[in-house]
């Protein structure tokens, strides 16, 4: 009897951004796998079995999780955001791949979520609206020579860019050093967002130029966006701003747009 | 009196993949703005009026859903998958700075939405599991040696890349060239999906190496992600087949991984 996996993406918190396919797959499941604090946002529910654990445990969590669906139940595992950017998807894969090959028969689900870039992105304006990067800044899994070659390539390309696991009590440095890799390659005007806990009730959202961003503005919850060098802001009458990057970039001579058909 | 003026992210089809945020924005409004065959999605209502345009007629639809909110209406834009991925906010953005100082006390918001290259990755696994670009490779509004540099650099990054904008009658050859550059540096048996109308009632999905990546498989609804050189597949036992990029990159002396916490 083989079961089913679930990987649900919670979006980034407030339930009002939650899919209703997210919904359904947490009504449904006979028991949730995630990280304690995850787990803490899905509603209790009667006969329904929580298994807990510590946001470094993911491939154990995986594999526990794996195991149990192989043998017909219906298992869910939560992951704030989209499951697919930095979090349970790919540790669910890893787990497969190395596991018992009658794991690839299981039925897994991968229900996307509001990621926290294009929730902060959403807060502020449109400053995804141009070619962007999603960068982990944890060197847990890669040298910190591969984050040090990407954030090179992706400022030497002006992407906008997003910084994931800006900061934490085992990484202090990273974002301080990123930030002055990017100091070195971009305008110190460039806007930078310090985003924390978006949508959910305790959400800051900061706007400092690129030369006074004090990493010490992060925590584990904050999403960091650098702009790049067409990133604009827009001041506001009640002294709030909207940040954005316009659709247009370098000198062109075609005038007419065209939106996206996806 | 100043009204409002809200961006909509319909997701990138089905009703299971849109929040109820947006539902509720869009239940709401006085007036609904969007390219004809986005808001064709949106199931009429009784007294609410619907102003729907041509997808390269972007800033003028901004602007005239700004006059309007102006005088007081609540203005709603729908835009697929997220408003601030290749859509209609930064349009919205452009249109402020560059209008009327009034139209800065206009109340705007931006409902996020899940954007194709989500959607696509959780049909397939984990493509995108970990440091990832998203690329327009649309040349109305930047040069194409702006597009070549960031494939360039995306590439001697080793992103895994998600291209919007792939094809259209009037851009018939930008997709093939951008497949031969990356060719140029990844290997021929990377991972290439074409992933085609994604949660809708004609979604393809194909997986092809990059060396057979035909640019023919792709249509103006179609998002192309191109793996890294960590990107593996899975096969299953009735001949389909996961996609994943592990979350670990290059040689790392330590084992612990680390959810992000956002």
């Amino acid at each position: 009897m083989t079961g089913r996996l679930t990987i649900v993406g919670l979006g980034p918190g407030a339930a009002e951004l939650q899919t209703p396919q997210a919904r359904a797959a947490l009504a449904t499941a006979t028991d949730l796998f995630g990280y304690t604090t995850y787990l803490a946002r899905v509603p209790e529910q009667e006969g329904q079995a929580r298994h807990g654990s510590d946001n470094r445990e993911e491939l154990d969590r995986a594999r526990a999780a794996l195991e149990l669906a192989y043998t017909g139940k219906y298992v869910a595992i939560v992951s704030s955001g989209d499951p697919g950017v930095f979090a349970m998807a790919a540790a669910v894969f890893e787990a497969i791949e190395a596991g018992a090959p009658e794991w690839r028969s299981i039925e897994v689900e991968v229900i996307p979520g509001i990621s926290a870039m294009f929730a902060a992105a959403a807060r502020l304006g449109a400053p995804l609206g141009h070619d962007f990067c999603a960068i982990s800044l944890s060197d847990n899994l890669k040298p910190w020579e591969t984050v040090v070659r990407r954030l090179e390539a992706a400022a030497a390309a002006d992407f906008v860019i997003a910084l994931y696991n800006p900061i934490s009590r085992a990484r202090p440095w990273q974002l301080g050093a990123a930030l002055d890799i990017l100091r070195g390659v971009r305008a110190a005007d460039t806007p930078v967002v310090f985003a924390t806990a978006v949508s959910r009730a305790d959400e800051t959202i900061e706007i400092v130029p690129l030369g006074d961003a004090d990493p010490a503005r992060a925590d584990m919850r904050t999403l960091v966006l650098v702009g790049s060098s067409a990133t604009r802001t827009i001041a506001r009458p009640d002294g709030r701003a909207w940040v954005y990057t316009p659709r247009r970039a370098g000198a062109v001579a075609v005038g007419k747009a065209e939106e996206c058909a996806i």
